[in-house]
């Protein structure tokens, strides 16, 4: 027997999509929604539609954009000699709330994951390559993630680049206001390689 | 500075909204429908305003229905002489997922809770109270939550009822399956005191 009338089934089954949200969340949140005014519920879906149609990939550096530019390759006042390269624009968000950075970005939108299948073709590696030939950059900084796929990826690339230009890795060590007792070994490890003298 | 292209931080704002999605979440949502295809977020968005539009609480019992009265309510198969009354619309479905029970419901969208300054005239009490004076009732069980909150309302519609039909509640124990030794000692001892013959 079914227990939901249709349009509910559906809706459950549509946020089942998401990701994060499982049946069980799905059906707590179908369940919150009829209870939402017919106005909350139009700006919600007017709100997912309307980011899809507005927002497109930056077509230089591939950080969300809502102009053919992202703002960032926008900006005059950054730095176009360096660019950073991230694995994802939430990655990209995370290092301009750093407030660390003023070169530009690329964003590869994914990693090399040969375990997975994933090769160098399946992320927008070319698309770098590309800008180098054009763009006047002296250095590109590596901000792939520390997991396995984030160092593999770092090593490819850096592997292709070292003959043409600078190429830096973000520094590995224990998280600031780490406790030494709860970082992983290999953390350790990368803390202890990457000393500096004070 | 505003790190999300507009659309993207209305997106990430509207799903926030959702129970149970904080801001990580809805960012990782948001971002993930970025590269879903427009006609899946168009379903999306559709199957938000369908269900909103189509969906509404039945005229009699108050669950979820698309006509005037719920399927349940409409089912000529069921015993009309019993009512189980419970919390929400998910309990009825809970209920009716197990399979026994075959009278019809009465859902009360929400409990009593002094604590909280919900009174008995905030759930569909009275609503209950006037289906007993033309429906021909024999039972009325309760199926509110064996919380604080499911056992206030429970007993109170009890009280108020017993003078005029006969009221159940059902039982609390140990669940299937349990295992005594991570059952917490208030279970362990309605689960006693609702100890029956064998």
């Amino acid at each position: 027997m079914n227990y939901y009338p249709k349009p509910l089934g559906k809706l459950v089954s549509e946020l089942s999509k998401l990701p994060g949200i499982g049946s069980k969340s799905a059906q707590r949140i179908a369940f919150d929604l009829l209870d939402w005014s017919r106005e909350d519920v139009m700006e919600l879906a007017k709100s997912l539609v309307n980011a899809k149609d507005k927002i497109h990939y930056c077509k230089k550096c591939y950080h969300i954009a809502e102009e053919e530019l992202c703002e960032i390759c926008q900006d005059s006042g950054r730095d176009p000699s360096v660019i950073c390269v991230v694995e994802d624009p939430r990655d990209l968000i995370a290092m301009e709330r750093s407030g660390s950075y003023h070169g530009l970005y690329h964003v590869l939108h994914g990693t090399i994951s040969p375990m997975d299948g994933r090769g160098p073709d399946e992320i927008r590696l070319k698309e770098l390559l590309e800008r180098l030939k054009t763009e006047e950059v002296k250095e590109v900084i590596l901000a792939t993630g520390s997991d396995m796929e984030g160092e593999t990826t770092a090593l490819y690339i850096a592997r292709l680049l070292k003959p043409i230009l600078k190429v830096s890795r973000i520094a590995a060590g224990i998280p600031v206001g780490g406790d030494l007792e709860y970082a992983d070994e290999i953390t350790l490890m990368r803390a202890m390689e990457g000393r500096q003298e004070l």
